[in-house]
């Protein structure tokens, strides 16, 4: 949030989160990473893989049924499975300082879980061979910040691209009326198109508040055919709330937040995504149950999370819109603004 | 599809396959089940379970992993978990027509496995004790015909309420330029809104073909509250096509099919709806392979298959907003069409 504490629609406006970008642009590059800090202390986490090519790291760990709880970061990344060890720079900034799964007798022996997910990005900057690594990691770890979350070509999206347009990275967050805050960033890379066919408009320009998307439209781009060699990609996202949540309520909301990024990019899901949602909940304010007859108890429990679950979907479909719209063109690939056509200041 | 063999948008255009209804309404009742039967052999099942309160009989059996690979029937029904007890109707059925895993030396001795899911009706008729059972399980499979599937007010989408407007049954087809064809029968229940509140316009229609949806749009209902008690309902859903697949095809097929039920109805798969998503695939015709590099084997078939899952999730779509297109008004519960304002002839 800005200093004043006003909300700026991003995930650090959750309180005690930061995120940090890293790339490499140009000499061939054009990758990245983005790291999402939890507060000291880390956060429940879950992930949900519906994507048919995921490449992913500590997910396991993840599992409700497994001993780890909290992790301090979650890493999103450029590099396809080669991009995956830019987790290792994470792991190693987050043990010197004492931050991770305790395992020793001394305050120093901590394993950090770092959760991962890779996007496919090989060889759009030219050179195949350049990939995240873990010093790119630790670079964002560095640099991550409670300012607004930068948008766009940074981090994690600067390689990314969606239906053919340039894709990168978006947040969105929104305070629900019990009080609670929940956010979300995500890395745009997908197979499936942002834009609809037929009204050349942002899909999830519609599900925004009022005044949070301009009237922008652009002529759809055509879709990429079988002939040009496989279509890879895949789409990442973070959604972090103070709620308190269990590891198996977390996994819950990851999975509606999956609803988010069916509602913004069509087809999706499919072989050629490794679609990820993580989830960190730091369990800053308890779940914020409603009044009523105790009798239904499960279910002011269920209307509370279900709030919550609601929110995941709408407010990862606003980040992918954002994403698409703080875009700018690289190479081959136009941005939704260089492409818009129906305003004369679109870019 | 029509005698002619002209494609009815319905999932009966899938070759092989027969949908059969049946309903109590009136007297307190205002349930049915819906059954959808396999060609003869059966078919590859699988099953996609997303929303938070299911209510479902033999879908362990349909884990990659486990022994039955085909089944000949799935049963969507009202009732509840009370209304599973309808499958055994459908188990009866098939018994005596030598249908079903054999078991035995003998060609009678087969045990049908008939994977069904339930819907929340309970006392939408007035009797909460008014539920389906074997009985009205039986009396679907008789009923089964490939004749276009009746919609609205009929079969599971009996007692179905959607977003506090009336829900019911909705199909949908589409021949893909592959040659396969994949159709989708609904039972649409949901928590959720099936009503864009800003437009007043189905979600749906924006996802129809040129001509399929009518412009018609209503005053949003205003949301349920929690004041009202526990809100309970689910969107169940069979997709069948006549595409050879494996059984973890069929179930990442389900999983993209819910991204229809994402675009149609907004929130959805909550812990108050059970969303259940079936899919049935007759292996009638080979998945069929685009040429290209030999080199790029496995991406020509993840290009065959991703066709067939973005289009699972279209026709879902589709099919629930044929569902509540086709539902009437019962009781306290309005239609779509009673509701509409745009129009003279809404209703």
């Amino acid at each position: 949030m800005a200093d004043d504490g006003t909300p700026t629609n991003s995930l650090t406006d959750v309180p005690g989160f930061r995120v940090g970008h890293a790339h490499r642009a140009g000499d061939g590059a054009l990758t990245g990473v983005t790291v999402v800090l939890a507060p000291e202390g880390g956060a429940v986490a879950a992930v949900d893989v519906r994507g048919g090519g995921p490449g992913t790291r500590e997910t396991d760990a993840l599992d409700p049924r497994n001993l780890v709880q909290r992790v301090d970061a979650v890493l999103l990344t450029g590099g396809s499975a080669f991009g995956l060890d830019a987790a290792g720079g994470v792991v190693g900034w987050l043990e010197e300082r004492g931050r991770g799964f305790r395992v020793g007798a001394e305050p120093s022996q901590v394993v950090p879980v770092v959760p991962a997910a890779a996007l496919f990005d090989l060889g759009r900057g030219g050179d195949w061979k350049a990939r995240p690594d873990a010093a790119l990691g630790r670079d964002a770890a560095d640099a991550a910040t409670d300012a607004p979350v930068a948008q766009g070509n940074v981090g994690a999206g600067t390689g990314a691209v969606v239906g053919g347009l340039k894709g990168g990275i978006g947040t969105a967050s929104v305070r629900l009326p019990s009080g609670a805050t929940l956010g979300a960033v995500v890395a745009v890379n997908a197979v499936g198109s942002a834009v609809d066919p037929a009204t050349g408009e942002l899909y999830a320009a519609r599900f925004g508040r009022p005044g949070e998307f301009p009237d922008l439209r652009a002529e759809p781009s055509a879709p990429s055919t079988a002939d040009e060699g496989p279509s890879l990609n895949t789409t990442l996202v973070v959604v972090a709330t103070d709620t308190t949540l269990t590891k198996a309520q977390a996994q819950k909301l990851a999975g509606t937040a999956h609803d988010g990024l069916a509602r913004a990019l069509r087809p999706v899901h499919l072989l050629s995504d490794g679609d990820t949602v993580f989830v960190l909940a730091s369990g800053a304010r308890p779940l914020p149950l409603p009044e009523g007859d105790p009798a239904f108890a499960v279910h002011l429990e269920a209307g509370a999370l279900n709030e919550l679950y609601a929110a995941a979907a709408d407010t990862v479909t606003r980040a992918i819109g954002h994403a698409v719209l703080a875009a700018d063109s690289v190479g081959e690939f136009s941005s939704f603004r260089d492409k818009c056509t129906n305003q004369p200041n679109c870019g």
